[in-house]
């Protein structure tokens, strides 16, 4: 069995890690850490959790013995412990952004901190599953994508490699249920203010804005800029990303579903969707896939692809567990076969 | 393994069931029946079942052959089918209400319509699963309890079985998510008006009175009548009643609490929670649990409980598999460990 | 033209005052008080007022020159400066609970902290605007009711007054939109814990259930206790209360049909529904008023009312400007004539 | 008074004029027509006005006499009876599409329905309220602007206009609550699988596209092409456009708000919004406001703009009544004045 701790035990990425690993076969859950909660039951704080014995525990990176410690915290957490975990000989998969960007001051200006030194994140491997590498040289740690990514990088991933996009004419306008912002208190997603409210938010802003443009530099080889539009939905789970492009040659929609059924042909989480059908975020709910539909326009010459993923799985802990499969040569699947919860 | 097949396949039912024995260990669904959408893959009506192959077939009780069928359908069609597949030696679970009411005249009262013949509903067991014993005395044909009173008779099984409760006192207020009402399309659950709203409905002559009505009286070997208001509120999924019922001698909360938690200690799907703790809805969402929360007024001399179900899980589909686990032998959790999906 | 300040210019009671009085044609809003907001425009913090010009502004009592203020502030705050008011002749309508309850020992064990002295608490008049006499004998202090207490006590008022009830029978099952939680941020109505999710909450300890019954006690002129239940909705706004009491006669449902209308029958705001009809409340969303409907189980001998409000309207604000007209003697529905936002 | 009369009495539209018109200072509701229910009172159909004392009428176009009448149908009603009434001197406002496209192919394309005759058409005033000279050329037929082109030409005017945009790279992403899908019942806005659910649909086919193209050529004198992609958010009002272009001119944030300011600031309905704050659905709940907001990405030298509305008041019904108020020379904001209801 694969031993792992979970630090940020009081959030809701964690919670979703619990939630799916405690079904996995090939893994058993040693530790949840939580500095605020330690001691206390985990169902305390989450009474959902009610038949599970698991208690907070204080992290003391000295003493603990795991095989792989997921970091569900927010950022500035994780660049200051990580490290010293992976000394030991801990893998360490890290939903948070610290190990994200590999430009330093990059990650200063959208986060507001300093970075980790350089060659920490040079060592860490950023891992859309899908697209990774990692089976093949597996890192010490693993910066796991944001949300908006990677319903947007799965979604351009075929075109941008098949060099068939104007690069300088991407937009992304993505859309995302409340989870997303965490459970941390704010005015905005107190309920009576979200409900019955869709609002856009942090124009040019966002931490995840540079995270998807240094993925599609990297894949297309040359620098990428994209403007990218978050906003907020009245609902809990879902992201759904409405992308445009304008293609560089002539396509039918046939054709851009033919490249894409192409590249998603062996990935047993993305399902291609049908021409004229567009992925509801419902569709995916609770579980590690992400849909995508495809439409052009062929007056404009544009592509308009959408995407949808739960954000807590496929955007954040399901991911993570699909990397962790990979890391140790798991069938990709593993424990993550859960089909969507509908309605 | 264990081949079944679901009939009523294009309703929320259904899906739910196809959601869970996918992942059943011990069985294999054979058949998909829906007549309006006999041959289509399941997958054109319900899109997030994408990864799924199945097609839905036409049901004809002269050819199939499997060892179990569902019956996830509105009232009124299982009667006039099971029996035929009970005469082929074909096991059926009946999520519909047609063969849990044992009095003829209160069915045609409730449902409108003639009920099936006496015989064949004496021979039906209605199992709520945790107080059933059809793991003794394996039936042909099992009467799934509905969603209101599976939440309300595992609230009240205690109290009524330990006979310290005024049964001329006993008055249900229970309050459900939308998805009780099916997939079919009426106004009033018409998202434009159902949502941000919250309604009390037909009160009195709900079909689940007299359901609730005839279990408590066998358990209590006397006629009860109850107060039984459904209430709709503005979300998918959940159950929550609230029963209020005079006591007929002085009971602290705490004494009320380990009546509950001696009868429950066993129950692997029933969590009693700590008293000043009163359970919510999502804390069982897609999963088989009902929690139950207790508080004593010792000047009315009322206990007040409260207790919470998934009703597409626990109030239909997940009790029907663990019915089905009883019934085959299994273990009584196989196939419905779900831990919560939360937020 | 009536001039008004409020205090609490930061929270939703407030909010709603501003938004049904600046249509006030009696009325001018002359000051809106907040102490951490002083100076600042109110469309900074509230934009959906930025066509309105008010600024916030700190609160002095001593240099302030108008006719009323009202208090929509937390408890524990109108206690310690409306009396100052009061005595430089300035009405005072208080939506808080400050001077609601008349006996200080229940004041202290519901709301946690010393209660106004005994004569200030004596001389506010509490005022379910129906049944209140405020417009003959015109008090300096209103004791504006809660949000559950109007719901239920419109509901319950002619049947005590009509003396066919069992008073040691009343049970309350009230469900609240998460706007009667305020604007305060708290872990359970954070929008992914709230949304989706029903909930019970405070049985026994609420501050509305004295209220409650100190009101129907007076009605019917002896100690009345009763049963509150107050539920949390996936909404934000609306009340529904249904309330269950056991009658001392025989009644039929026309009967006390009859009963309702003769009561309500020159009420504006009060509209009692059909026979059959249950509000919902979604109704009276944005409206001052308050629908009942009601059912009677003849063999339980119990009816089964059925109100509805808009907690921030009826319940709050909509009731405080019903109030001032009483006061002022100008017509009851002045300024408060909206017709319900549906759908 | 004006007196007039409404037809569609049973949909969204027709209750949101009602919900106005009652308070609107000149005018008279004089009939309420509704084919389907005629004699019936309208409040069995929506029980929220219960107050009034409204019939729902058979319209008999020869017998009607009023000032006015709105039509809040579907398409395909209004082209067959309002010039009827145009001949016989009544004003007409369609709040139906079958008027706004003066190209009778392009409405056949997109409405599957041959076009009203040419003569009609031309005769037809498209009014967004803003930029319409109907104050100045009463005409006899007003064609009401469609809920999403409403907030997408509001926020696109000043921009074309200003001849500073690209026009060859103009997307609309477009979201709407439920109610604009009225009151028809469908699968897709079945409460339980539009609730908690996200979705992109009618990509490239949405009736809207050629009436913003149209709206756009025009003001801009060449042919305009739009990329518009509608999404479905689970709330039930409210619309908001995220509009990206191309600026031809270098223009910083600053600049291009004080281009917006100057255009809107004799527009009373409209309010730009600080640099830096982007406008949510909710703070124009329930009003007729159009709030914008405003973003420059200079690197890519593209606007994005994002606006906001109701969909039903502004979006619909609101604009109705300011188009007549327009043509009737009466303020602009008679009868319009509501402050949005918050939260």
């Amino acid at each position: 069995m694969i031993e792992v701790g979970i630090v940020g035990g009081s959030g809701y990425g964690a919670v979703e890690l619990i939630r799916l690993l405690v079904h996995h076969p090939e893994v058993k859950i040693k530790y949840v850490f939580s500095h605020s909660k330690a001691d206390e039951p985990i169902s305390k704080t989450f009474p959902h959790l009610n038949h599970l014995t698991h208690h907070y525990e204080e992290l003391n990176y000295e003493t603990i013995s795991c095989d792989v410690v997921f970091f569900a915290t927010p950022s500035n957490v994780s660049k200051h412990i990580a490290p010293k975990l992976v000394k030991q000989g801990i893998k360490v998969i890290d939903l948070s952004g610290d190990f994200r960007l590999k430009d330093r001051d990059v990650y200063q200006q959208f986060y507001g901190e300093e970075a980790a030194p350089q060659e920490q994140l040079d060592d860490a491997a950023y891992s859309i599953a899908e697209w990774s590498n990692i089976k093949q040289t597996v890192p010490n740690l693993i910066a796991n994508p944001g949300c908006f990514p990677t319903a947007t990088l799965l979604a351009l991933h075929p075109v941008i490699d098949r060099r068939v996009v104007d690069t300088n004419s991407i937009i992304i306008d993505a859309k995302t249920g409340v989870s997303g912002a965490g459970r941390s208190l704010s005015q905005n997603v107190h309920y009576s203010e979200m409900n019955e409210n869709f609002s856009a938010y942090g124009i040019g802003k966002h931490k995840h804005k540079p995270e998807i443009e240094q993925y599609l530099s990297q894949v297309a080889e040359k620098d990428i800029n994209v403007i990218f539009t978050p906003h907020l939905v009245p609902m809990t789970r879902g992201i759904l990303s409405t992308i445009y492009v304008k293609l560089t040659e002539a396509f039918s929609a046939e054709q851009l579903h033919t490249v894409y059924e192409k590249y998603y042909k062996d990935k047993p989480f993305v399902r291609v969707r049908d021409l004229g059908e567009y992925p509801k975020t419902k569709e995916v709910y609770g579980s590690n896939y992400c849909d995508i539909g495809l439409y052009v326009d062929e007056t404009q010459q544009t592509a308009v692809i959408v995407s949808v993923i739960d954000n807590l799985v496929k955007g954040a802990s399901g991911q993570a567990i699909q990397n962790l499969n990979l890391m140790f040569g798991l069938p990709e699947t593993t424990g993550l076969k859960q089909t969507p919860v509908y309605p």
